[in-house]
């Protein structure tokens, strides 16, 4: 009988007391010696460039000196930063590392790879593609169809995804124009099911080709010609090639209308790059369409349907929808299933379609939970018994689930993965649709560019050029240790949320009076929300100030430096939020929803508090942080209140 | 007197022998044992998390099995990764990192700070800016009015310098449209001297205003409204709100003239990414307009105010120039100085004006050979007698000197900074600059975007979110240890200068017979760029292929792995380096120039050392990996047409 992995979560740490300091070292100094002897391996006829005269003259003296003076003035400094390793951190999205991915980091940061080519990352880059694979298995999606590699965050991979969406989404266009061009009969599937040469086609209905349907015409159109002229075609053709400008203007010669903007559609709770993406990408800011949110902080289904049905109507294209799952704020899990039927419904009834982005970034990781040791599906009720809760829902399963059908996903190992910053990742369904961005370095040979060699340059394919191979090893060395499944990370977040759920409850029947605690809803994964208030305060402004205060005694930025418990906070401001806080407003008894709207960037200030904290869940044998927190939350209250009444 | 950096250079890396191992251990066990101590003396009374009991159940041990086994198997497939640390690699641009980089990474990466925001890198955030604010000083930019961070690399720096670019540059067509919607009169300085309003330029002119008067009309724009005026007007007018198809629609009704699309001067030999960038920015690639080179590979200052002037007798707009200080592929440095000159004739002559970015991510650091310990410049001949060579130049000086003029810099340090990956730069003049792309997160308060708490979340200002502290941690470490001067960066730079015209004259000089090389011009920092022929190969293609085949052979991709010496390969392709390539054509004797531009992509493959090791310049004490390298050569020369004619 395998062991239990609870035996094995007190290994994947260091430790909040370093408990596991022994291990780390010997591993440490393992790796850097045998980094050093692989040096001293390589070619030793080639003698000593240092010898040991050299480390006696006073310059080197003097530089060693200086080396270990700044480094311990480092130290010294590190001292004021965060303890994300304590269960008295309850802040942001950032915990402690594991071991793994510590020393996979270190020892790889030796050899210093660039994952950007396998000419220099011979070793990982192969990683990166393994890590690649068991993610993309993971969230449900096929190995060898899709395609998916390592970012420096979240932002990054998020932008790659809408840069990839918008490539093909307008890529019909495109070839109808290098279709034309060539003089060729390219015939494309509808999503009605119909069949139609591409050049015959209105703008409306190229514009709504499906991601499938383009992918196979982008096949069809390498296919019906030669390689150069396909080229110079849509170098003619292309949004990539032509610019916005461009293509606007031709659009609206060729087909006596302007291109109407295109709208990416994102869940009101999306990060707020999403803003900061569109912008960049020349899309523009004002294109990001709000979905409304039901009273879980999830995106409402039935309001979806009805903005996208009254795009079409407008025939105003849907670049992308982004659901996310696991929201930076609440950790919210989309009903990613009827996100997809909503498409599926666009497609039947109103013969439109666009592409589909999961923003997994924080909570992508959640579906290790579903997985099984063999990967096989464990059922939601198996998961429950586990958890020993009433969580997960049946619902939430589903949509987990539902990760396998995006057009993509992003998913941060530097978040719910554990590893040390910087590692995101970007997942697509159908790894044709890289080839739509492809950059040629200038060394490929011509033939390469086509060639299964092209592989080898993951430069090509992505925004970032130069990318640490350590960042590979980090993810690698952590998931052969710790699976993608419910012996490793699947444990692992379960427990997370079983601290959440207990964290939660325990806040919302905690008796702090004078104060009064106002909840919101028990989270989809691990991030816990809340707001405090007082009888004596009547406003909305007085709530959000109390609340701002008592934020600031419990982070670094209190006078003292050393709150007893850290938690951080956020703003849910109107519009985004106009489904969801109504709830929240009603339980504080001050302010009403119409003087929350007013309020505009004012917004409600409400306390958040990320569970990553793996031992919170039981308070033995470790200190039982949750009765910790309650007692530091009362102090820093009264404090804040004495205070302003003093002031 | 000071002790010379010849003998500190001997501290600064582990070594091809690991000769400092030692050092390095220490340095690493102290660091981590430091780091246990925090943990442990951070409030004692909370107790352990994981027994010694725990430790010895099943599960924990088989779980520090595993760890240990995989840690193992990833140490050897290491093996197999490129010896970049060793005299024997003469390839791509990296070289060893040093000490004080791998040292202040691993230290912080420990703590696992996050530089996108104070509140979870209290530390590191602060050793960011100053890092940017050494770079600054370094290039020659005033500190106190220039602003940069950290990037994952040099291409998300390339891409926020364009797009910074892009955002002043259409700056002035916003603020119009935000003026004549508050109905403010908003003057603003015209190329020739004048003053407007800006209500009343036409289009052209409001695409031709200043760097630095564009952001004197911001300041203006924001103090002669109230700040959510200022905000909602923009938000109706600004490129970043309503993007590209809105604007140029807008533009064409408001001007009777739809925006021509703005064009991207680059130097011939920009990187391959400036192309992507371009793409996703949606500015296109077609935009990315090629300014010709001279002999020694560098912008030509009159082909670039030919083609300026064309385009703005075309009133074509200019969004930004590209000149590359360190081309990648053979370490140009271009005319900087006279590029600037360029632009001062085209504001004074055609009233016309752009952003000029220079594309250090290379080269930058060679800054630092101009600089004495006391900050102030070293005069070209000081430097000469310093590298005992002919080199650098005064116009090099003169030009690396003139990066302080530029309105954007790019250095990466995981370059010439020799620091692990991912460590890119950018900086900019003016550091006003930043706020036109600025996106608020969701805690800031209402007040907190104006105010200078909002320099608390850098996040705000740059493409990425979540950042590595450690990367800064890194950098800084390394300025710190190894100055951004000639004691420091600078001498380091100077000994691979010198090592790359030993190269250089060594390889010109050498008798390979019955092969023959014929050289690139003596390079402007350290890449060595060269061409194998032999008689028997009568064609520019039969070249080609036999210097692709002497690459393979000194790779890791030869067939048993081991090459003596390492080097890589590009190929340069009409019309990119027309300018450039007709003397290394007349010395090949075979292909005509004409030849070579109808080859197209196949172009001419030129072999490429990049010489990053400090000791190669003195034979002694070190091996000669000069000579070892002409014996490597001579040999796989020899196999390859051996091998060629028995195929």
């Amino acid at each position: 009988m395998p062991s239990h992995p609870r035996d094995a979560l007190r290994a994947w740490f260091l430790g909040p007391r370093a408990e596991n300091a022994e291990l780390l070292e010997r591993l440490v100094v393992e790796a850097l010696r045998d980094h050093v002897f692989w040096r001293r391996n390589y070619h030793p006829e080639d003698g000593l460039a240092i010898r040991e005269t050299d480390k006696r003259q006073e310059g080197y003296e003097e530089n060693v000196a200086t080396l270990t003076q700044e480094l311990m003035g480092l130290l010294a400094e590190l001292k004021r930063d965060v303890p994300f390793f304590s269960g008295r951190y309850k802040g942001h999205m950032v915990g402690e590392q594991t071991i793994a991915s510590q020393i996979g980091y270190f020892a790889t940061m030796l050899y210093n790879p660039n994952n950007i080519a396998v000419e220099i990352s011979p070793v990982t880059t192969r990683l990166e593609r393994e890590v690649a694979e068991q993610l993309a298995r993971m969230i449900g999606y096929d190995p060898s169809r899709s395609w998916g590699h390592l970012t420096s965050g979240g932002t990054v991979a998020n932008f790659e995804a809408l840069w990839l969406a918008r490539s093909v989404r307008y890529l019909p266009v495109a070839a109808a124009g290098a279709a034309a061009e060539l003089g060729l009969e390219l015939p494309v599937r509808l999503p009605g099911g119909t069949s139609a040469s591409i050049v015959d086609l209105p703008l409306w209905e190229l514009l709504n080709v499906t991601n499938h349907d383009t992918l196979d015409l982008w096949d069809r159109l390498w296919q019906s010609a030669p390689r150069p002229d396909v080229q110079r075609a849509l170098a003619n053709h292309s949004l990539a090639a032509i610019g916005y400008q461009e293509y606007s203007r031709r659009l609206a010669l060729d087909y006596g209308d302007p291109l109407p903007a295109g709208v990416v559609l994102v869940a009101a709770t999306a990060h707020y790059s999403w803003e900061k993406i569109a912008r960049a990408l020349g899309i523009g800011s004002n294109q990001v369409v709000h979905v409304p949110l039901d009273h879980h902080y999830r995106m409402d289904p039935d309001a979806l349907w009805e903005q996208v049905s009254a795009l079409a109507r407008r025939r105003n294209p849907i670049l992308a929808l982004v659901s996310v799952c696991g929201t930076t704020e609440e950790s919210a899990v989309d009903r990613l299933d009827q996100v997809l039927q909503v498409r599926s419904r666009t497609e039947r009834e109103l013969g439109a379609t666009f592409h589909i982005h999961s923003d997994a970034c924080y909570g992508g990781y959640a579906a290790a939970v579903t997985r099984r040791a063999d990967g096989t599906r464990r059922t939601a009720a198996e998961i429950r018994r586990s958890v020993e809760a009433d969580w997960p829902s049946d619902d939430w399963v589903t949509a987990v689930e539902a990760l396998g059908e995006a057009d993509s996903v992003t998913v941060d190992p530097h978040k719910l993965g554990y590893v040390p910053y910087a590692a995101g990742a970007i997942l697509v369904r159908d790894g044709r649709t890289r080839h739509l961005v492809a950059t040629d370095p200038p060394y490929l040979s011509p033939t390469e560019g086509s060639a299964s060699d092209g592989e080898r340059f993951l430069g090509r394919y992505i925004l970032e050029g130069s990318k640490p191979g350590a960042a590979a090893a980090a993810v690698w060395l952590s998931h052969k240790v710790i699976p993608l499944d419910e012996r490793g990370y699947g444990y692992l977040i379960e427990r997370t949320v079983a601290g959440a759920l207990r964290f939660h409850a325990a806040l919302a029947t905690a008796d702090l009076s004078p104060f009064r605690v106002v909840m919101l809803p028990v989270p989809d994964i691990n991030i816990v929300c809340y707001v405090l208030c007082h009888p004596s305060l009547a406003t909305l402004r007085a709530v959000n100030d109390f609340n701002e205060r008592v934020y600031t005694r419990m982070s670094l930025a209190r006078n003292d430096g050393s709150p007893e418990y850290i938690i951080t906070r956020t703003r849910l401001r109107s519009p985004a939020y106009d489904g969801a806080v109504d709830p929240i407003l009603a339980g504080l008894a001050v302010g009403s929803v119409e003087e929350w709207k007013a309020g505009g960037a004012e917004g409600l200030v409400v306390l958040r508090s990320t569970i990553m904290d793996p031992f919170l869940a039981a308070p033995s044998p470790a200190p039982d942080h949750v009765r910790g927190f309650l007692g530091a939350l009362r102090r820093a209250c009264a404090e804040v209140l004495g205070k302003g009444a003093s002031a």
